[in-house]
């Protein structure tokens, strides 16, 4: 795949292929190249033990996502960057744990998954989405620029804070404090895991495959404009759903592939963790970014876009509170996706 | 009183008796008839067993309600009739289920009802009001008419078909599944009611009162206007809170009768269930039907009527999801009902 | 303290010291009389028994913001006042709770609360904030002066019934059901307290500082105007935040040194009670006491403080719903503070 795919979007950038065509070159290519980051970072994190490992999973976890964002900031494409966040949040959210629940639901009647962390993330998803989003957006309502970006940095930084805190808690003070009895056994078989690659090989291809997906991402981003004129889409659109499917393939099909081996402790802690890693950590990474950038970027999403991710946190929280899982939860997760993206197609 | 009822109904309007004193025979009627259609129902439904009556129960269990609201959206009164829904949901959710729990809690210190079943309508309850009806409600503010009705029936067939989803669920694949323990010898006995009508004449009865409604309700809709004129009733306020306590007055009866007698399980069924019905199945039926009618109805309520429903799905979630309750409980919900009708009475 | 702190509040303000000096010394004082309160009412509470006791405590526990508020609301300060009961509400739920969680979560790894009265106390806050203060706000964008007042005074009379309500509840028909089992042995040591001060002299200090509050907090809210200009405060802010802190100081105290001592049940009671006593009694009283003044108080926030208090309370409701804490969930919970408090202040 990557094979092909990288040697074609040079190619076909210096050759100036059709717009739409190298869209999806671009696309496909860094689907293929975001796998090869997902199991560098897992062979790493083997080598490394599980405290290092859990933090470079996190940092990498949502590296496709950033680097995407960080060219479209740079670009000056505020509005496809926010809808980026907004989509990657309500596809992590909803079509990741949708699906994951949909299709582990089809095979085994009742799914079980850790209580304590479905709690725990419980809390941080309202407080990253309904006071950290939501705050800028109302109070932006009454206040100049300058004041809504200093109100933006000032939130920024206190979610990274808390998102380091929130490893801090996991890795270090609280590990192995809140797991659940019955996956007692499965945690000491975790440990012998054995890495695909070996130390050196790992980091190797994870710098290489990040730099591939940089250049990459920078292209894809200049084939945005045409590309929405060519099938009618909005930038809106392009953003919450295109760059976010794009953006998030490698989890949403590892995260399914965990829920068919009715392992949803990890399936559901993909989904909830990478929606908490973009809104903690990529968001007000991009922020911050863009004070070296032309265009600042304040965190005040469009109100359709807020109002699904508000609404998007209240029906995760509703549904998966107790800790159990069957396929209609995973059809009522999908549909309110469905109803998410005919709004943003028809906006 | 159908025997007095009826015959009045059509002496009245033939006589052109006083619009006021026809708009309560005409309520009153209605509601005799719907104990009728309700007694008529569960005779079938112990004839033909627990599936196909469970979908004839959930099918003709709002009948009442979608014909009144039939009537008024083929007079064009298209804010009668999202009021009127709006009424059914606030109605079921804090009146039925605010008056259970006091009643009920009178008698009993503690009454306890299936947690399963509270959590599973939880996730559908933020589903259908908080994804389903907010999110027309906010992506319209910028979209023409057309979109907004493309988006509502849209919307409208995602709703019916997770509405068929969730019967094919709770009916089929996991019918059993999560009864509660205590739960278990009630259930067997069930099997064995004993029908108050056989099969042949319950169908009659409850095709006539179908179609006595159906009558009845035409005449009704049409002193709506007069109504309230003569009492200083706004059209918001005839839907929100009459039209829906006539509606709904057979399912009042029924629930509290069940919470006195503790059976709290099959009184925060009809509440809750009833509540879905009304937003997952006859709103986007309605919704449907005025594509053939000459005004459309997008799903699009006032921002009141939104706000009234979101805080009523949030505040019934929060009081039921511990699966206890007790008169205070009941008093809260019933204080919430009573707030939102003094808003709207005063709108 | 105290035996400085109000000679020099008489002085100072004969004598016309320098505004911001006397805006210290005012909020110093008070805080210090509030301390004072406090005491005389424990001590009243172990001589009257728990159910006067109760009562008592919960009439005065939020003396010191009614009468703060109450000269507020005579000098006209509308603005104020519905800010000083936003920031009680915010201070209580977050400042209070998070410090709680944090400080007690330092010290010990895991610790509890009782979880019915968590999902009690749920219910009571989603009630006050989401449905008594959101209707009035959404409601009155469609209505003229006199009907947001009549709506008002009906949703504040719904209050303080059901504030009585509350207090009947938990006093008299379901005393001690609801106890967590293993507060079995604290309960029968708690009666056998001994009070600091004799009956008498107790509600003699208990008359002393409360009118002594009465008259600094006079004084206090006429320096408003001046300290907001010399800092740069807007009335906002110095209502929210600064307002808030010194009416809910002496709460802050116990409730930390509650959480410190493990005694998770009363930290956790005094941050939810204190917040529930703001909404459902303070609030209400304010708006009827406002009909004999000048200017009357409608029950409408500002939205952003009113989207603040919503969002406050879903997040403390996440997070305490599972009856644990921990050092994150109270920093979670500061972070959301400190959040909200720049925001008030860039406003």
């Amino acid at each position: 795949m990557i094979a092909v795919g990288l040697p074609l979007s040079i190619l076909g950038s210096l050759l100036h292929w059709p717009v739409v065509m190298m869209f999806i070159i671009y696309s496909l290519t860094i689907v293929a190249l975001a796998s090869y980051m997902g199991r560098a970072t897992e062979s790493i994190a083997v080598h490394t033990g599980p405290r290092v490992g859990g933090l470079i999973n996190a940092t990498f976890g949502n590296a496709v996502e950033l680097i995407i964002a960080f060219f479209a900031l740079k670009a000056g494409l505020i509005t496809v960057v926010l809808a980026s966040l907004t989509g990657s949040v309500l596809g992590n959210l909803l079509l990741v744990m949708g699906l994951s629940f949909f299709v582990g639901g089809l095979k085994f009647k009742r799914q079980k998954f850790n209580v304590f962390d479905a709690r725990h993330n419980s809390g941080l998803l309202v407080f990253a989405v309904l006071v950290a989003f939501v705050i800028p957006e109302v109070f932006a309502q009454e206040m100049n620029d300058t004041k809504t970006f200093a109100l933006s940095v000032g939130i920024s930084i206190i979610l990274i804070l808390l998102y380091l805190a929130a490893l801090f808690f996991k890795l270090v003070t609280h590990r192995g404090v809140y797991q659940s009895i019955e996956a007692g056994g499965g945690h000491s078989g975790e440990e012998h895991e054995t890495a695909e690659w070996g130390k050196k090989k790992a980091i190797l291809i994870l710098l290489l495959a990040t730099l591939a997906v940089a250049y990459v991402s920078e292209s894809l981003v200049h084939t945005f404009e045409e590309v929405g004129e060519a099938f009618g889409w909005s930038e809106l659109f392009i953003g919450v759903i295109v760059v976010a499917i794009v953006g998030n393939a490698a989890e949403h099909a590892s995260a399914i592939i965990m829920a068919y081996k009715n392992k949803m402790d990890i399936a559901v802690e993909i989904a909830v963790g990478s929606t908490l890693q973009i809104a903690m950590f990529v968001a007000p990474i991009l922020v911050l970014i863009s004070i070296f950038f032309e265009k600042q970027m304040a965190l005040v999403f469009t109100v359709p876009e807020l109002i699904a991710m508000v609404t998007a946190v209240l029906l995760a929280i509703a549904i998966s509170n107790d800790g159990e899982t069957n396929w209609f939860e995973g059809a009522t997760i999908l549909a309110a996706y469905l109803i998410m993206g005919i709004g943003f197609f028809l906006l």
